[in-house]
């Protein structure tokens, strides 16, 4: 399972404060411990309304670099963010993300390509989030198509179903869950199928027990990748056990350990 | 999901002790509390070496019958127990188990269809429980084609496709995952499909944990019935959880309530 940590985003109070104040031990803090958690690779957002947000971001990625190896997912909506950041980033990063439109499409791929980087590509057009699972598969599939087209390999591509929370659209977990096993089979190697966990349960009660059943669920149907918390121990462990039930590591009777530090 | 509480069992020991005293409180406490944490049906087993087996289930019968109308899973490998109990058996009943062999298959199925009563089929025939997907598969099939050639409907087929603990074979979760993917599509409508989750943690660490994450993928990938411990809070939670996820009931904040009580 490849864990991105959700945790350096300014939508957070302690990162917004950190950001502001440059206060550089905070975000350190943040990505060691995630790592230390379990994490691969770490988000960096530097949340709504700053200012400057190629200046923040880059601010966020020295000082992570400083302390971490770690891939850095560049999560931004806004391209002339990311084409100023990504080529600046010392080590792996990943363009967190591109819309399915191919236009929009090519354009990431080309970036992350010349960068030896990583895209996520959302199953989102300029027709908004779909509401079935044949649209979703059917942009999943458009996105392949051009990052294929632009250079890009399916191991280097993160392809997003896109989760709405389950209180505001009961039918989307049960959708993307079949859009998965879908989107797995369009090419050998297949792309990594990935999801922003936590917006499943945005604004519901037992959002961990909502997070963590939805990830065992997901992992059932191919998701090999995530952007969650990994400071949630609970999840951690259910990621971990998910693996060892999908035969992906042999049982010993300190398997969680033995995943955290193997 | 339809859980069938799996703790009037003699391998436990407070249940082999009130079965060989005849203390009924014992067991008419464990049928009530699996009642109200949420099984819709009881499994009944006198455990082993037992002397007069059909006589001590005819005890469990009658004593749970006292205080629950919930269907009973009557659980002997015993053709003879299982032919003198069922006809007995007042309200509904579940044969647990028969094996994939069809000429023992009809001889279970026509049981139960004489009596209205459910059958639960395992996908383990005379050369054992089957290495890899496909032979779980056509053993599934041949119950679901010779039981409904003895007149009993896939709604009242529970198909088992066997799981064993994750220490010792570590495949077999994945196995029986993708085994389930396929066998719900056999027919329309599908068979119930069922497992007893318990052994997939066999003297395993984390039980708990191995359990409840294993059901939230077998629930994803169609599982719809289990033979498990409804006094297991986490468990209940995770498959109540499972079943929102999966659409099949609609988020409020107190989801877990109205699942148990609703």
């Amino acid at each position: 399972m490849y864990v991105i940590g959700e945790r350096i985003n300014g939508m957070f109070t302690d990162v917004k404060a950190a950001i502001r104040e440059k206060n550089a031990s905070v975000i350190q803090d943040l990505a060691k411990r995630q790592v230390q958690a379990g994490a691969r690779a770490l988000d960096v957002n530097v949340g709504p309304a700053v200012a400057d947000a190629a200046g923040g971001m880059l601010w966020l990625v020295e000082t992570i670099r400083q302390v971490s190896d770690a891939p850095l997912a560049i999560d931004t909506a806004k391209w002339e963010v990311m084409a100023k950041v990504v080529p600046q980033v010392p080590g792996e990063a990943i363009l967190n993300s591109t819309k399915a439109d191919p236009e929009i499409v090519a354009q990431y791929a080309g970036l992350a390509a010349e960068n030896d980087a990583a895209l996520i590509g959302l199953t989102i057009d300029a027709d908004g989030v779909p509401g079935n699972v044949d649209k979703r598969v059917e942009l999943g599939a458009n996105i392949i198509a051009t990052a294929m087209e632009a250079g890009l390999g399916p191991e280097k591509l993160f392809i997003d179903p896109i989760i709405l929370p389950t209180n505001v659209a009961p039918q989307t977990p049960a959708h993307v869950l079949a859009a998965m096993s879908q989107l797995r089979m369009f090419c050998d190697p297949p792309p990594h199928l990935l999801l922003g966990l936590s917006n499943v349960s945005q604004k519901c009660n037992q959002r961990e027990l909502i997070n963590r059943t939805y990830l065992a669920m997901c992992m059932a149907g191919g998701l090999d990748s995530a952007i969650m918390d990994p400071l949630d121990k609970e999840l951690m462990d259910t990621a971990i056990t998910a693996e060892l039930l999908l035969g992906k590591m042999i049982y010993c009777d300190s398997f969680l350990e033995a995943a955290r530090y193997g």
